[in-house]
């Protein structure tokens, strides 16, 4: 028996299928093409698959036909677990740094990504298909069991309204007079949280009052420099997680 | 007067001579090309200059001709001042994710940026000019007042024996018992410090044992799951700026 394996690691696939013992997987058509046609599988080769609810599964290959195979489970080697409760909402940004959020946000494990439109937000649409494609990627690559939560883009105006109790933001801003991101998020008393960041160009003055003005939001800094979008992101969920996640 | 701003903010120059009340300054080929005929600036405009030594100065488009001109400096709008003394050691990557590094971590706060050859690196060339390039850009649009410094690349090998007295290396090892960043951080007695990140497919087992067997060496952990190269090296330099840097 083989156990495939790439450049990264051994080869994990998502799948959406239930997994228990030999429960009979069939992946779907571009899992197929990429195990039978680059990975070059045979049938008796090893794979590990994971849904985010049954934990992570190795499963044979157990019929191969010219486009398509079925899986079998042989024995279940993680048992499931989640990541912190960690939400990035996120004004979307033009398409490269967009794929670059999503796919890092997911190494570094976010429960679930948020595009948010702000005034200033240029993007008009988030096509969502696509970012849940770079996180199912990201999440085989990074041994995650799960799969990070794509929401639907929504107003900045709406996700502060429908803003679920009991979960703080740490809304990245450029203000100047906020608390060091560290700091804040040691003095968190909440378990489940979030991280706010804008557009290129920021929030508008307006926008940055508002948010200000909820209780459940705590303003911090990242530092006297200016940050890009996508590296305040990317920087705010790896302190958030080395100070208050699974780090 | 107009001082010329681009959708990130203020037009930011970096220049290599001196700055001070009434300096003349030529900015290069590439600089008069973007100023003239991108921001199609007139004489009387200004922009910000910094060089790495005397701070942020305005400067006046003093003489225009087709393709130069000159900028006489008005005012120090900000002393000088560095960013933490925090190294970033990696293994070079392939072109993408190295630029990407480069720029994220200039806008960070790295003090130098240091290429590594290990035994897994697969790119065997560093292009300097490139990198230079990209910190100078980054530094520009991220209000920096310094370049980092772009070392040249040294073997593995080389780094350890002539590694400096006094500055403390964040290891960041994938092997499972090392410290969480923010705990490891947070202990470490020296002011200075250097991050050391491996290449993809991480860092050779004797390389690991000859890393972590000298005494100037913290190995330490980014969470359980597997980061790319270009997501370790950022995240830790943003959990070590949080924690013990500028932030």
């Amino acid at each position: 028996m083989t156990e495939l394996t790439e450049p990264g690691g051994k080869v994990r696939l998502f799948v959406t299928a239930g997994l228990a013992a030999d429960a009979r997987v069939t992946p779907d058509e571009g899992q197929a093409h990429y195990l039978l046609h680059v990975m070059r599988a045979k049938a008796g080769d090893r794979v590990s698959l994971f849904n985010g609810r049954d934990g992570e599964w190795l499963a044979r290959i157990a019929e191969v036909s010219k486009r398509s195979c079925v899986l079998q489970c042989e024995k279940q080697t993680r048992a499931q677990q989640d990541t912190p409760d960690i939400w990035l909402c996120f004004a979307p940004i033009k398409k490269t740094p967009a794929d670059y959020v999503v796919q890092k946000a997911t190494e570094l494990g976010v429960r679930a990504l948020q595009p948010v439109f702000t005034r200033r937000t240029i993007v008009t649409r988030v096509n969502a298909e696509r970012m849940a494609a770079n996180a199912i990627e990201a999440a085989e690559q990074s041994d995650r069991l799960t799969v990070p939560d794509i929401r639907e883009a929504v107003t900045l105006d709406k996700l502060l309204k429908t803003w679920p109790a009991g979960r703080r933001i740490l809304f990245c801003d450029e203000g100047g007079d906020a608390k060091p991101i560290a700091d804040a998020a040691r003095s968190i008393k909440e378990s489940v949280f979030a991280i706010l960041t804008g557009p290129e160009g920021g929030f508008d003055p307006a926008e940055r009052e508002t948010i200000r003005g909820h209780a459940f939001v705590t303003p911090v800094t990242l530092g006297p420099r200016i940050l890009r979008a996508d590296t305040a992101a990317l920087a705010s969920l790896a302190v958030l997680q080395a100070v208050k996640g699974d780090w």
